[in-house]
């Protein structure tokens, strides 16, 4: 893995500080990420000492994914209170402007907010409590991506051609993520036989992030254009969809990266298994359906230019929602580190036990 | 409009000589076009005069849309059959010869080897009854464009807010084209608020040339990217879905540009209108379903770089189907030059009356 410094903010981090693989982690009471926006052409660690640089990440999507963003909250707190114990600023007020800053960067994604609360819950106990908060939510992704694999690979046993979007991989948490997790349970079954990408505009992160993990891992996989799903699906060539979770009402409609609706539209009419993959904080009990849920709309320039050159259109517009709401009724399972919830039968979300 | 010499095999063109606006036209002898993949960059004409040109330019989509490579398919035949006589050619080898070519070009869209039937249908009339039935064909694209869009526009009453997908406009026939014409009438009589225009991976004809066409008559209209869509149609944001057809089986099943199906499937969920405007020659009888339909596979680099470049992960391979199909089930309406047919209610596409 290439070193790099992308700016006069970020410190230069090496091979043997940077943890091995992990797309976020916790050294020297700072962060390291990998830079997503760089892959699959280079990949970059970067190494964030401030809340305000983690935000920045955040915003252009150098960390992102549902359960990497859980993290990535929790250890923002955890930077605020290291950052104010060093400079002997006040930490109460240190980490709820963190706070602030870190749950309006994306806000959609439920995790974020949910990693944030988890830090701030135990600041009584001062920085020392904080990080070693921060630390237990990163300890706890990683066993939950184990889990939801097993889990994941279980509730589509037999399914070998399996359909996915963006990407809910080892990049979309720690290490493993959700769905990917799943696939990556099936190949080591043997059941896997070939994965489908969509590409997921306007970011590719299918085609750059999916596919490149896929790949490292030796699975089968063809990247597609994120509207060629349907026909693969009502084709008969895709035996279930699999996907990631930004946000899950208590009525079991679940917010994903936009494109994910029409992947489940079709997979119902096909009758196949939509399957959602998700931890247990990606479940928000406090939304009663996907209605409630708020959808972040990125800059236009997005979908309109690449590279820097304009590509649609001059004086034409776009709007950029980035994700978009599949109703429970077409969720044939939720699958977390702890159980599997039937939406489309009736099953309640309501936690099962002890959170 | 910009004039310009793509190639040492095209001659050059004057404005005047070009024509007003047709995307494709019969000038001297020879055919010009716009070149649709320099859109909205370039304007730029370019004159065809042997086949071998005109079947690289549908190749590589320079030429497109359903009834636009109908009168290309005509004119095709009648450019053979103009040099045969320039050349003291054989007439009968170089016409028969240059059918089999356009219509290997794109085997999906049915109006190509319609149109070459066509011209091929009168050859015993020598050269001039092939020029002058190509002319005819075109004259009636013309004039089906103008059918199709108020009959469209009676079918859409009501409906402000439109989605379309890829270009079924004045770009994708020889003037005015069918789901976009439907949408001009609709302007015209002042019902229309706004089109939503996905902007069609992978060659962005949504962004690129649907987006320039409405923007050109002053029609209001956002690009979005084609996952985005079914989140609006469910999110009651759009009143109806129009598109055109590249071949429609005779049991209404409908081959369109890839990722027309999943706004299919959204709005027969979201119960809103999903209609289909084609001439009459999109109607394949001879085809008994969708299942029937050879669905085109073009290069993978279309979707995995971009300008020259890779995008996707190294070493990942790509499937790039060029269209899917709709089941007439979800099919509301198919508008003709002719008539209006209601799949979805099980309503016969045999012809009404005389062809």
């Amino acid at each position: 893995m290439r070193i790099a410094r992308p700016s006069d903010i970020h410190d230069h981090v090496t091979q043997d500080q940077a943890g091995l693989g992990r797309t976020i982690d916790w050294r020297d009471d700072g962060i390291v990420i990998i830079d997503q926006t760089l892959l699959p052409a280079e990949e970059v660690l970067v190494r964030l000492r401030e809340v305000g640089d983690l935000v920045e990440a955040i915003r252009r999507l150098a960390v992102r994914g549902a359960m990497a963003l859980g993290v990535a909250g929790a250890m923002g707190v955890a930077l605020a209170a290291a950052r104010a114990t060093e400079d002997g600023a006040d930490l109460e007020a240190s980490v709820l402007r963190a706070a602030e800053a870190l749950r309006a960067a994306r806000p959609t994604a439920v995790n974020l907010a949910w990693g944030v609360d988890r830090a701030l819950a135990v600041r009584g106990g001062g920085t020392p409590a904080i990080i070693a908060e921060a630390l237990r939510v990163r300890d706890e992704d990683i066993a939950a991506a184990r889990a939801i694999g097993e889990r994941g690979a279980d509730v589509l046993a037999g399914c070998g051609r399996v359909l996915t979007h963006c990407n809910a991989g080892a990049l979309a948490g720690v290490e493993g993520g959700s769905a990917l997790s799943a696939v990556r349970v099936l190949h080591e079954r043997g059941i896997l036989r070939e994965v489908f990408v969509p590409e997921t505009r306007p970011l590719l992160q299918g085609a750059r992030l999916t596919a490149w993990e896929l790949g490292r891992q030796g699975i089968a996989h063809r990247v597609i254009v994120d509207g060629a799903a349907a026909g693969l699906i009502l084709g008969g060539r895709v035996d279930a969809v699999v996907v990631g979770a930004d946000r899950i009402a208590r009525n079991g409609d679940v917010a994903n990266k936009v494109g994910t609706l029409p992947h489940a539209l079709a997979a119902s009419f096909a009758g196949i298994p939509f399957v959602v993959a998700a931890p247990e904080s990606t479940i928000d009990l406090t939304v009663a359906s996907g209605a409630d849920i708020p959808i972040e709309e990125r800059d236009p320039a997005e979908i309109l230019r690449r590279d820097g050159r304009r590509v649609a259109a001059p004086g034409s517009d776009a709007l950029n929602l980035a994700f978009d709401v599949t109703p429970a009724a077409l969720v044939t399972a939720i699958v977390t580190e702890r159980r599997v919830i039937r939406p489309a039968d009736g099953e309640s979300l309501e936690p099962a036990g002890p959170a």
